[in-house]
């Protein structure tokens, strides 16, 4: 362990950290990649880093709608904020228990948590006004049209696959249960939190929180997280080594380390895709300028390298 | 809000304070239910008490298991664990939610949160001889004989309404997040926690956490959190009035205080039921004898009366 202030890394987990390609998604599957992702993680915390963990929900959250679509005519459907809340139970349970094997395997005797998260996102949001984040099933053109006309959904069609339905994807403004995950990581404990983006809820008129059909991206809300824990540093694991120019193409550029200003130069030029990179690199963006010492995004097996300034992308202020 | 030291209630809330009785357990249904539950909730905060609350969830970790089998044809099942932790992760998001903003209507600022809880059993538990708790949905004589003689499962007939499938329902040993319960109370946060009795855990050889097919007595849990968490009084909500001797005979009689002794007494007599009143007596004599101040069982409306000595049945120890 190291004898020097501990420093705050926050590490969000992409999906492929729990649920990897090519894989239906059994348990046997799901909890051996999560099995190997805590080794990693466990490393972190023996080089006596504080460490916070939050993760997508993709995967899981998309069988658990389709769950929630085959019973409906048995038992009742949940809405989506309640369907979050159920994936951030089945995968925070998976990581913490893990993590806690790998901790203890080390002699670590660190606490693991998960908590049930919230995110609060602005009703005036623009993304309410245009949905784009699709969720669910496949259906057909005729289902999706019926839904379309009788509740005023919006679908769009997926690239031969059929219809799903798209939901808004809102940017997260404050993480509910900060001041929980700040106790709970001065008290020197691991917390898992903000699964799948966190549970979006908005605040009526009335001060009361309501849950609100939506998705939060996991990496913007990372930041958010990030930013109320006070966190030294954001990780973002993912499936590619570093952030690239021109990614894919034949003038392919991988950056070693890029200041803030270089990436919001980057973003406002195109260079990353919506869905994917971008929200990345925003959250990376968006945590220096709001005081973090640095962002990496790297590959999982890379993070300790990362960390040490040997692999994946760093952005740092300027 | 009171001025003397802050007293620590355990409230573990039973399958009615979230879906009542004769609903089909539609999420609108579950919410106002919910709602209600937490007025009753943010009075005992009200009154200056620390507030750690468990429950049950036997009605939607049976609409789970229930998706969870219609859709596996096309979506990997996952293991009772994993359904467990689903269901912590839907009734502590509607519980956290609803009582922040009961709390905040009064002007009380406190912290709500839930934890995803394991619970650790011995593996030596002599309830893993005899499964006695069903689970999931009804299927007919055959499959279940099939699922018998393939899986070494047991199942059993269920009162003319088909097969089901039962696993074991061990004591509870231990909370394994007791210490992250401990730390939320103390920095006066309301806590959630050890939902559905927690997500059943036994400690392998190598002494890794791994999951268990089995289910916990919810109160029993309740216990076990309670002790952990040092707290004063445990109260057991549930949807009769009193503990009674005779239940439901010409001759009950309905008790108000009862000793510890008194208790066992009853429950070596046979008076209790197994799969009902017993686990929920048992659980108030063990707090009491571990050195708690009283243990009530009551309906949920007259939670605060019970704690007043005005209604409900009190254990006391003795």
């Amino acid at each position: 362990m190291s004898m020097s202030e501990p420093r705050t890394i926050v590490v969000a987990l992409g999906g492929n950290a729990i649920l990897q390609p090519g894989h239906k998604g059994t348990f046997d599957e799901q909890d051996e990649a999560v099995k190997l992702t805590c080794e990693e993680l466990a490393e972190l915390v023996a080089h006596g880093d504080r460490l916070l963990v939050t993760h997508g929900n993709g995967p899981q959250v998309g069988n658990i709608l389709i769950r929630h679509e085959m019973a409906a005519g048995v038992v009742p459907r949940m809405p989506l904020d309640v369907c979050g809340a159920e994936s951030q139970g089945q995968i925070g349970y998976m990581i913490q228990r893990n993590l806690r094997n790998a901790l203890r395997l080390r002699h670590i005797d660190a606490e693991v948590v998960t908590i049930t998260s919230q995110t609060l996102v602005d009703q005036d949001d623009p993304a309410f006004r245009s949905p784009t984040k699709p969720i669910g099933p496949f259906y057909s053109r005729d289902e999706a049209r019926q839904a379309m006309a009788q509740k005023g959904e919006r679908w769009i069609e997926d690239a031969g696959r059929g219809w799903r339905k798209v939901v808004p994807s809102p940017d997260p403004v404050a993480i509910v249960e900060s001041e929980v995950v700040r106790q709970l990581l001065a008290a020197g404990m691991v917390v898992i939190a903000s699964g799948g983006g966190g549970i979006p809820v908005r605040k009526a008129p009335d001060g009361r929180l309501q849950g609100v059909e939506a998705v939060v991206d996991k990496d913007l809300a990372a930041q958010r997280l990030a930013a109320a824990a006070g966190a030294d540093i954001l990780m973002i694991l993912t499936d590619v080594h570093k952030v690239s120019l021109g990614f894919r193409t034949p003038r392919q550029r991988d950056l070693d380390v890029i200041s803030s200003s270089e990436a919001r130069r980057y973003i406002a030029e195109g260079h990353f895709s919506p869905g994917s990179m971008l929200p990345k690199v925003l959250a990376a963006v968006r945590f220096v300028e709001g005081g973090g010492d640095f962002a990496a995004i790297c590959s999982l097996e890379e993070a300790i390298a990362a960390l040490a300034g040997r692999a994946g992308t760093r952005v740092t202020r300027g």
